[in-house]
């Protein structure tokens, strides 16, 4: 039987922060027990663009950061329960259509509460957002803190997905070879 | 300067009632005040099925609707507000998978409250549920009460946008023709 630890690990993985003004999106390469990031950005629809085209704006460029990097998984975070509704059933919509781009590239897809993310980042489920972003940049030893905060949140969402999602795949190969 | 009346109009509108366990579709076609169903369904996705590919069945199966009927133009429903945010969330995302079909294939959107629709298709905004699904049968002259209830709440927001969505195309092509 064979064991693939933490240290034979080598993907890489697209983290997702939805949303209908803002989408920020981030990619890590996970080597063993090291991360570093390829990209991040965000993309941005504006208020006065048709709702639809908004979407289709989101898919098409959640889209081509697949196509341009090539993510096996993607970590996304869930909807804060905090917001009202008219803003949760907008993130809900972008949400929708950024997992349309994900689903029909096959990744893998993570959902972790805003709780977990702030646990695998910096340790304790109750941080501040600036706590976050601080441990962003040094785990993935960046000169500066991503901006705008939105990419920030996604690399959060992606380093989230590298303890969340371990092992799985890697272990079933395994079992599968020694079969 | 040419005015295009009601009766010259002719086009096929798709009506969607987006929901993520079931997802209502319905095509009419609007000869001048005559209205005419040429199809309807629903898309379902079992709620043990991961939920991007849930979310893309619904962007697929509603591109698969409008390859195959080529509408122009799109009704759907906005948030019933009333619901609690999990569940506006959970239609948020279905909403957005449908619309970025939508805005692939270059379709109007018209966006409508459930007041207006009921408004349009059976003159009362306040109209019960059996009201609107017996003027969608009436109105589109069909034999029985399209099954499911999504399918013909669908029905209803492609009607309304037969009323609501009026003629603007149309009068700027006159603009355009007479310039």
């Amino acid at each position: 039987m064979f064991y693939y630890g933490r240290m034979n690990i080598q993907r890489t993985i697209l983290g997702i922060d939805p949303g209908l003004a803002n989408t920020g999106w981030g990619v890590i390469c996970q080597q063993g027990a090291r991360m570093q990031c390829l990209a991040y950005g965000c993309v941005s629809t504006p208020s006065d663009m048709d709702l639809a085209q908004r979407l289709a704006k989101i898919h098409e460029q959640i889209s081509a950061v697949i196509d341009r990097y090539e993510p096996t998984c993607v970590g996304i975070e869930t909807v804060w329960f905090g917001q009202n509704i008219t803003a949760a059933f907008a993130t809900g919509q972008a949400r929708g259509a950024a997992l349309v781009a994900c689903a029909q590239a096959g990744l893998q897809v993570g959902e972790f509460s805003p709780k977990q993310i702030k646990l695998a980042v910096v340790g304790a489920g109750g941080a501040a957002k600036d706590q976050v972003q601080y441990m962003v940049k040094q785990l993935l030893n960046l000169d500066s803190t991503p901006k705008p905060d939105h990419a920030a949140d996604a690399l959060a969402a992606a380093i989230c997905y590298t303890t969340h999602k371990g092992f799985e795949g890697k272990l079933n190969e395994g079992k599968a070879a020694s079969a």
